[in-house]
């Protein structure tokens, strides 16, 4: 039987050309006190993007107050000074202008500010939950996380080498601003950790524990396939605004639930990944998936064939042969994709060391007290196995 | 180029088995003086839900007012009594108790409360837009209309014979209760209606005019074959709660905007439609649309020949021969699926007659005021010869 579910997705998306020029429009409606804007490096002050901002909430006569030097991996030393700054600064919106990183900083910060009672890194440890949040949004420059329209924050604390996510509907935006052209000075390589990203956040909700979940399914897998079509076409052709278009709303469809109604959820092959940028920040997220998917999906096949072949024939077109050949046939197209994109399938190129495998599987089964749910149960041996498959 | 559009649907679903129990802890989050408990004519009380749902209320001391009497295409003389009631009984929140009609009837008269200088039939005529709204929700138990998660409402004014619809993001409801069980009892006739309704929303969009909205395509094809499947599966197996389900998912997603994104939205065979069952009340909404809809896909395929080859391959399943030959094909398998559960596909075997085709089209075009959208405009000639085609 189809389980009980909850679906919300309150976020209001503006998307298209030029939208970001209605970002101080848009917030005025929120009447906001002061405004944090929220950026990362370089690129969106390089590129003009944040003077745009800027101007547009000057017209509206909106405070603000600039915080950039958001890193991918966001870190909790910055979200900690960004709630210190909201407080001294009395703010009670946050913007954020940039990618998953720097959306989930924000609303980390936005959560913190508005839970003064509590540590902030409490939420990404699963202690505590916010119990409130400010308003807040994003002007939206990179196609990957999907934390535009997610219930999801992830941050890393670089002390402890740990980076955790954590789930709330308080870490829905209140508005995203996606403009396609926005995302056309991302490189290939970023391009293609955002195709894998955000199939990824689709794919693992389809293989989480659920039965009956047809329509589910069905968008899903159109999803999905417009994630690696899109985000190919934009590896090929970084200018194609209706590629950059379809890869950018596939990534917002792609996390926030529509694509897991029914389903309980697990992102699994994050949580491989997680421990990987978390122990080696060097690795780019998409980068980590790609290298331990086909590893993972070889493991846990056997475990639900009917479904992995469903996969292989909806989402790949294969359906010649047995289920399991269909089945291989499938994952091997994957690699192939993911090579196409230059991403990496395996860990060793990505520098990861082999006497660290263990120290990896330890961390993801935190001390092997936990095991990742799936159709196949992992613990602590079959997660090792997975991060060994992946190496080489 | 894609179009640029906004995405909105803040409806918060509950959705499975027993959730209707939680509806007075839903409300209670609200904070409502008041609840006007709307419903329709005899099925919510004779089931038991009625008596279900204020319990609930009771149980969280939440005040409410009944108005019950909802007939299927709403009539405004109810809308204003409820408007009366909710003023006199201080009502600031409304629950709609049933389908798609009980949820639009509860929406105008939320929009007429809250806008007590506007005659609300002014908002179905599009001579004023509501500014404000009452909190509002809904415990669905028809899966057809959407209304659930749409920003339309439709009311009927008998006294003109005419069927009006609005569009606002203040006629998103705040949740929608969804229990597949409480629409066990829809009747085959009625579940038909129904599996039109849901289709017919996405094919209307998918067939609305724009370009390289491939995410988009790809849901609404999706979304489209899950309602046809789900809708055959119910009209089979009234008491199947994973085709219950999945059939009212479908109608959520079918009409809250996420399968038209990107495209200039126009319900044109609604249009159709809305004219038929106005002028005849007994015509239920799903089978006026089935019994106009070939007619319509035979005079207008030839506008978009790719588009409609495209619907015929991916929703039907139809290649072979060349590109017409298919979609011909397609529009046949979509006929006999109508026969299949047991819907009309000509106006003849609905009562209508023969010489009110012109008043019909007259209406449908405001007195030759306007043409229908799409890739084919359709004017008053049009309009008629489709009309005529749909006869017999």
């Amino acid at each position: 039987m189809l389980n009980n579910f909850a679906y919300y997705t309150p976020t209001k998306v503006f998307f298209g050309k030029d939208e970001e020029l209605n970002v101080g429009k848009i917030i005025k409606e929120y009447c906001p006190k002061k405004v944090l804007v929220h950026y990362g490096k370089n690129s969106a002050k390089k590129s003009g993007l944040l003077d745009k901002i800027t101007s547009c909430l000057d017209k509206e006569n909106i405070k603000y107050v600039l915080l950039g030097g958001v890193v991918a991996n966001p870190e909790l030393s910055l979200v900690r000074e960004g709630i210190e700054l909201c407080k001294k600064e009395n703010v009670d919106f946050v913007l954020a202008v940039g990618g998953g990183s720097v959306i989930d900083s924000a609303k980390d910060i936005a959560n913190g500010v508005a839970n003064p009672d509590i540590d902030v890194w409490d939420f990404s440890l699963g202690i505590s939950k916010p119990l409130k949040t400010l308003k807040k949004g994003a002007v939206l420059t990179l196609s990957a996380a999907g934390s535009e329209m997610s219930n999801s924050c992830v941050i890393t604390n670089s002390e402890t080498g740990e980076k955790r996510g954590y789930g709330s509907d308080l870490n829905r935006l209140d508005f995203a601003i996606e403009n396609p052209e926005l995302t056309y000075s991302v490189g290939k390589y970023q391009t293609g950790c955002g195709a894998v990203d955000i199939s990824m956040h689709t794919i693992e909700r389809y293989f989480s524990v659920g039965d009956n979940t047809d329509v589910t399914d069905a968008v899903a897998e159109a999803v999905i396939r417009e994630a690696f079509k899109s985000g190919k076409e934009c590896f090929n052709n970084p200018d194609d605004y209706n590629a950059r278009a379809n890869m950018m709303w596939a990534s917002s469809l792609a996390h926030n639930g529509l694509t897991g109604c029914g389903r309980d959820v697990a992102l699994t092959v994050h949580q491989f990944e997680h421990e990987i940028s978390g122990k080696y920040p060097h690795i780019a997220h998409g980068a980590g998936l790609a290298a331990v998917w086909s590893a993972f999906a070889r493991y846990v096949y056997k475990a639900n064939i009917d479904r992995w072949y469903r996969y292989a024939k909806n989402v790949w077109g294969v359906e010649e042969g047995g289920k399991e050949e269909a089945i291989l046939k499938a994952v091997k197209m994957q690699e192939d994709y993911y090579v196409s994109i230059e991403m990496p399938i395996r860990l060793k190129p990505l520098g990861v060391k082999k006497e660290d495998l263990e120290e990896l599987a330890l961390k993801c089964t935190r001390n092997k007290t936990r095991v990742l749910s799936g159709y196949m149960t992992l613990d602590y041996d079959d997660v090792l196995a997975i991060y060994k498959n992946a190496y080489e």
